[in-house]
């Protein structure tokens, strides 16, 4: 019979964060992170494949909201407009209360770079999907890629930047701080 | 006493990649590619750490194209000029000549969600490393990782696109009407 843990999922990661900041992730097993959160084994493979999907789980529904925006705008919007909606719509997943979380994990990452590989990944799969979400929108190849690499570029720069320690402003605010930068670092004038 | 082996490394290049596309890349073993190429194993750990590194090796020199050319730019360039050098540059890198490498390589790496994850840290590192160059050069931070990231996702869509198969345009050339695209997608106006 499987015990209902309550809350054990984020037991096990507030555990997991802890551990790979004090002790190191590579020196951190799933016994070590069961144990500091009071839970079986067992109970950490019901969440989580294996210890890195406790910094990488959720990458679907991180997607799925930058996706569902670009599904969601309104007809005859731009290109940039529609990558525009999806990285202002990310705040709803980067909200101010996870920032803590994500600065530790940020941390964790930062010191691995084996996690930073698969970092790098969940970057480019962005790419991806905001390039197929343009195309469902009528968007023709090139501009639909090339629009999502440098919404997934204007993405990564502003989120770095939200993970900083000082910084305040929530992820749309730099975001869109950005968008205008990036405009006025643009040459002017018609394409050669 | 060490044998030297005539062009061992290219040889050994050359082996690992049939017998990935045969094979399979986890299938491959150091042995077999060794064996392929009628060398050691040791004449094999004496040109490269691991198999992984066979797709890998060169990160260097790719990424000093880049920077170089930023370096080597004129005084007085915008900061997307001096991106737009880099991209140009890196032609000399990837060159005519290395684009059925290329092409082989990427199908090796399409099959394998682990190689993904290096090659999309090969791509993050590129960012990187433009940011540098350009903030070398005295661009201000954030306009200096902004234009470095955007210059990375315009030259991986590009990459993409000279890997095509009936794609027969030069790197440079692919690179130069993606930039204007890009000019033409952007909003034009000052900043909001």
């Amino acid at each position: 019979m499987v015990r209902w843990e309550p809350g054990a999922k984020d037991r096990l990661q507030t555990a997991a964060i802890a551990l790979f900041l004090e002790r190191g992730y590579e020196e951190t097993t799933v016994q070590d992170i069961a144990a500091e959160a009071g839970l079986t084994e067992r109970t950490f493979f019901r969440h989580y494949a294996d210890k890195r999907e406790v910094l990488f789980n959720g990458g679907d529904s991180y997607r799925a909201v930058f996706v569902d925006a670009i599904r969601a705008a309104p007809a005859g919007r731009t290109p940039f407009e529609l990558v525009t909606a999806a990285l202002v719509a990310a705040e709803d997943f980067f909200s101010p209360e996870r920032r803590p979380w994500s600065r530790k994990r940020q941390r964790v990452i930062d010191a691995n770079p084996a996690l930073q590989e698969r970092e790098a990944r969940k970057r480019a799969t962005l790419g991806d999907a905001l390039d197929a979400a343009l195309v469902e929108r009528g968007v023709p190849e090139p501009e639909a890629r090339l629009t999502a690499e440098v919404g997934a570029a204007v993405f990564t720069t502003a989120f770095r930047q939200w993970l900083a320690e000082d910084e305040q402003r929530p992820l749309d605010e730099i975001e869109l701080e950005l968008l205008a930068r990036l405009r006025a670092l643009m040459p002017v004038g018609a394409p050669a």
